[in-house]
């Protein structure tokens, strides 16, 4: 009996040694943080707003976090995604419009003439978002974004657009609904565009989601109704236009806001501005390896007044060749 | 001991004789709904979309209810609301305006000129919206919708306007959060002024209420930050702009929606066009005694067209008068 209890108590510790990475591991709510400043910072900010009876206690109605999208949540280089997508949709549509072989911009996508598409600049863009994006219905479009989605590939790492996603920033989100927060998109992006996947790959429902929007108009066809989107912008959510639709649309001031470029400063700001304790985050692309290095000369995703807000006002920048153990989900931890 | 035991009992069973009622009341869910075929549509809905493995069955994340309020959620006589809340502001601050004196429809409101008002017809009503409504910050405006609605009182029953809310409406929205939906506002009124008490008075958080926008902009004045009303309606949230707003904001089809006027005509179609079990339902006026009755030929509030097609597409009306046993908080049960 006493040497077969002994050789049991050895065998159980056994296994508790061998299974003790593993259990911390998966009582690790934010395993591809390393344990650096802006995890202590966010772990710190989590445990105060929620403490009952402490002096920085929010009740959970009023946790509202809020993220930007391209560069914060997923990936922007070499180029917005949407703006990836736009050109396919341009030559995926091409043989539907004849008239596009002569007309700019979209001749310059058809032939490949980044010159001249450089040339036709904002107006150039605008046109070839309108020409994919309106003239049909939200269900239509969805349908058409989350076609591309399930077949397009970077054209870096050869890997689904959805699996270009922080891995830190999803465990992030996940981490603070479990602590009670509501966590929204706040996004340049088009809104509808942004709904066909963020809530398969984020985990945040379509009516969490506030993006840039087109005029629609509610039409009744012989009783087939539909919500048609015309080629007009009604709302740039960026910069100024992210206090102004957060106000407009959850009508609440966020604690916490997470951002990676200057169209996120207004945001930041405001979260910031609010009474009580507040967290503002940036991501900082510093890891030409595993992702991409830029900051203030940037085209896409410029940081650099926020980089300077952010230094001033204390906020948490991440290091992301410093701090993140893995950028994306196909990594290995 | 015995004839003790025995008193004690009989003493329980008197007691909890005494309790019953009270008990069946504290247990239903929808007690100032008669046991009429409203009562019964609504019950029979929300079991059939809430049990798991039911040929109806709706997970929680597409539990969606959208409700009118004007007419739906309070009443809306003899003039909505918020009309009597503008005219009452433009009295309050006429000593700060000296010109309304002399301007129209200013002037006929200061002298309660009934027939220069009526001229001054949908532009003057704006005018007056716009002064009312805007030029300040949202923060500013929700703080005087919210002082006025603390001291103001209905003309004809003397209470405050947040007393003549539908009791019956707010045991539904209770009933159906209770059972996994979200219940989101859709109406016609401005979206601050609603959030000005629609947490308190109905449960429904900012977030969850949509409404006609006015033009808003972020302002940032020696580092102030503001989010500034300009006098510019952006978004009407009635009739067909009512599923406009829901797919735009919310971005998911309800399964439930309930209005009472032709306003919410475009609304209950869209919300009954999607696939599966849903509910369309309609507050119908009837009840001249303790609320009022008015549908076809009311300005406020017209039931008209919306009227023919719930009785073409079997939606609920709900017969006020006969259906509801207390319309409002103050009254006994």
């Amino acid at each position: 009996m006493r040497s077969s209890t002994a050789l049991y108590n050895l065998r159980w510790w056994f296994t508790l040694f061998l299974l003790l990475p593993l259990l911390a591991q998966a009582q690790d709510p934010l395993p591809s943080w390393k344990d650096g400043p802006s995890r202590k910072a966010i772990e710190a900010f989590v445990s105060a707003v929620t403490t009952e009876g402490g002096k920085d206690f929010v009740p959970v109605a009023e946790r509202i976090a809020v993220f930007d999208n391209d560069g914060t949540l997923w990936s922007e280089q070499p180029m917005y995604f949407e703006v990836l997508f736009s050109m396919e949709e341009v030559k995926r549509l091409a043989p539907q419009h004849p008239e596009w072989k002569e007309q700019q911009p979209f001749k310059a996508v058809l032939e490949g003439d980044q010159k001249a598409l450089a040339e036709s600049g904002m107006d150039g863009l605008m046109k070839i978002v309108a020409a994919t994006h309106a003239g049909m219905s939200t269900d239509a479009f969805i349908a058409r974004a989350q076609g591309w989605l399930a077949s397009a590939v970077h054209p870096r790492s050869k890997k689904p657009y959805t699996e270009m996603v922080f891995q830190p920033m999803r465990e992030l989100l996940a981490f603070l609904r479990v602590n009670g927060f509501k966590t929204y998109i706040v996004s340049g992006g088009e809104v509808a565009f942004m709904r066909a996947f963020a809530e398969e790959v984020y985990g945040i429902p379509p009516e969490q989601v506030i993006g840039t929007t087109f005029q629609t108009e509610f039409q009744d066809q012989d009783g087939k109704l539909s919500i048609q989107r015309l080629p007009k912008l009604v709302h740039n959510d960026d910069g100024p236009g992210k206090p102004v639709s957060i106000d407009s649309i959850i009508g609440r001031r966020p604690i916490l806001a997470f951002g990676n470029s200057d169209g996120d400063l207004q945001m930041l700001q405001w979260t910031m501005a609010g009474e009580g304790k507040r967290f503002a985050g940036l991501v900082h692309h510093t890891d030409a390896e595993r992702e991409w290095a830029y900051d203030r000369d940037s085209k896409v995703g410029r940081l650099d007044k926020a980089l300077d807000a952010a230094k001033q006002g204390n906020w948490v920048v991440v290091d992301m060749a410093g701090e993140w153990s893995r950028v994306y989900p196909f990594e290995s931890n």
